[in-house]
């Protein structure tokens, strides 16, 4: 895999991932841009304790374009986009409206007892091919390895950037989940704090280890992979399974079975094992209703600088389509309680994509 | 006000609620009805410590039904309906596809590890009004207070069911936000545990009384009417405010001026002044943009049996909707790692609907 950085004309940084070494990757951005806007601000909630970010320069943000007027398809004569070159295997690029970004300014106080502070940060656009009409679980897998080494590299660079305390790697996929962009990408955002759903599972984790001495997360993977009712797919070095507890219609957690701390620590056999499990499950959702399912795909890495032995990277998959045109949504039970309702059992969830009829031929062995 | 209650064919409960005492309630229900679902389970999610409901038999739940089949309406030659009689003004009953109910049933063990309990409570639905077409911002006031009264019998009664921890009073409003029935009507949860969002605001609470000696909800809300720029509206008994995390781009929390655990709780006259200042609320959403907004109005309540002095009552309203034709969804960032981003400051949300058209004439003052 072959990196080259450049900088887009209002000096965001795009980064070539490529899987041979001959491309040429000079081409320049044309294009007249304003500058990128501020970063936003984040905000303290005293009730939830949690950190809020307000963005408010993104209202503006592309919506929906049409094919012709994609911006994360390669340039062309006439169609100048964010990525210069006229093809690209991987391309990974700071986001035209971040959330969170290093152009902050100093926040204006908004009343007594309201925490403000910068949105610094990073938010990165990851574009998994240059076909626009195609979809992740459509990739061959050497471009999964490329796509998965670009988000390690990124995991990094990110995790070294000044006052980044988490980096999440993730993709939404589907209108339905509120995707702006069809062309088949994901994002990063480097977060400058600890995210509320980590801070909420380290706790877990932390007094899982006083009390048993062990990983929470590496007792759990133990226990789905021996009990087997909720295993969807796998193989020698990754184990996807519907969490007993599952909150959505169809949620896989996918772990590496060595306990690493993110994408970066992944070893060159684990990363290659990766593609086969992955694209296996995404087929497995797609072929459930014979319909392309709306879902998320969370990669859950550990803090920057906190709880790295008590972390452990897995990949959070899940659909909100509970049924051929019926969605689950998150309604006043689970967003004003946090009380989830799942109206599919897990077990019942792992049976139906275990006999996907578009499972991978060759597949991962669960 | 007066209630009658009766049973439903299949042996659930409905309670009319009369604004006068001269209605005939001896309509009894002649369809024939199987009997309802067995109770849904709960299971524990080790990870983020907390209960999940597992409902698996709601996924045949009526959908969208034509307006001639709603089973909200009054019954009619013809078309028997969830109510008996031929009008009403306010009724309330056992939902026929509830999460949490007392009909349980011994879980089977799902594997090491897996902690599950019976999905004890109780679900009910609110009608708000005998009239299809309409929406709780275009109720008369008196109506208001006839619903009010009732959610505050119901959330007393609720209270005092066994294993029941936290009465959830709501409405979800709009196909948007996952509506499967048009005509107006809210929801009530009982659940057999202290709702994550509560118990999670509490912990802070706890805190902030251990660090200042004072309730934590009764400072915000001082410091919000002091500091005024975010407030919307209110009266001598009420004030809503859009926080300043607000994580959703119009959101208002309306709290009372009196410290108090749940809406039985509330005096005569907080009762009487709560409907103008909700309809004032309600009317300035849906006049934003001149179409009906999808929301949720989520009441926060003390839990049963514990904090309920560290508890103050508050409805949190918000509406997806961040322009016409745009949703805020719940993608990776909010749903994955709880980091939620708002396209719309805080401050602009509230001016907004301070400015809102729709803001009644004889209106709340702010």
């Amino acid at each position: 895999m072959k990196r080259t950085s450049i900088r887009l004309a209002d000096g965001r940084e795009l980064s070539y991932y490529d899987e041979a070494d001959d491309h040429d990757r000079s081409a320049i951005d044309l294009r007249e841009l304003p500058p990128p806007p501020p970063a936003s601000e984040i905000r303290y909630d005293p009730v939830l304790d949690e950190w809020v970010a307000i963005a408010a320069h993104r209202q503006t943000r592309t919506f929906l374009p049409p094919a012709d007027e994609c911006p994360l398809c390669p340039s062309r004569p006439g169609h100048l986009t964010e990525i210069p070159s006229s093809e690209y295997d991987v391309v990974v690029f700071e986001n035209r409206f971040p959330s969170f970004s290093d152009r902050f300014a100093d926040s204006e106080p908004q009343g007594p007892g309201v925490v403000i502070g910068p949105g610094a940060g990073r938010c990165e656009v990851v574009c998994f091919t240059d076909e626009h009409s195609t979809s992740f679980g459509a990739l061959p897998q050497r471009r999964v390895r490329t796509v998965m080494d670009a988000w390690a590299d990124r995991t990094a660079a990110l995790s070294e950037l000044p006052g980044v305390e988490q980096v999440f790697v993730f993709e939404n996929r589907g209108e339905e989940i509120g995707v702006t962009l069809h062309h088949p990408h994901g994002q990063i955002y480097a977060y400058p704090f600890v995210a509320p759903r980590v801070r909420q599972a380290l706790e877990s984790a932390r007094r899982h280890r006083d009390r048993t001495g062990r990983n929470l997360f590496a007792d759990l993977l133990a226990a789905e992979r021996g009990h087997a009712a909720r295993v969807v797919a796998g193989n020698e070095h990754w184990t996807g399974f519907v969490p007993a507890a599952a909150r959505w219609p169809y949620e896989v957690h996918l772990y590496p079975h060595r306990q690493v701390p993110d994408v970066a620590a992944l070893s060159e056999d684990e990363r290659d094992a990766f593609g086969p499990v992955y694209l296996d499950l995404l087929r497995r959702l797609d072929g459930l209703y014979d319909l392309p399912m709306p879902y998320v795909a969370a990669w859950h890495q550990a803090p920057v600088r906190t709880d790295r032995d008590l972390a452990y990277l897995h990949l959070q998959l899940f659909s909100t389509r509970r049924a051929p045109g019926k969605l689950k949504h998150l309604a006043g039970s689970e967003s004003g309680m946090g009380v989830f309702v799942n109206d599919i059992r897990p077990e019942d969830a792992a049976e139906q994509l275990r006999r996907s009829p578009a499972a991978a031929p060759d597949g991962a062995d669960a």
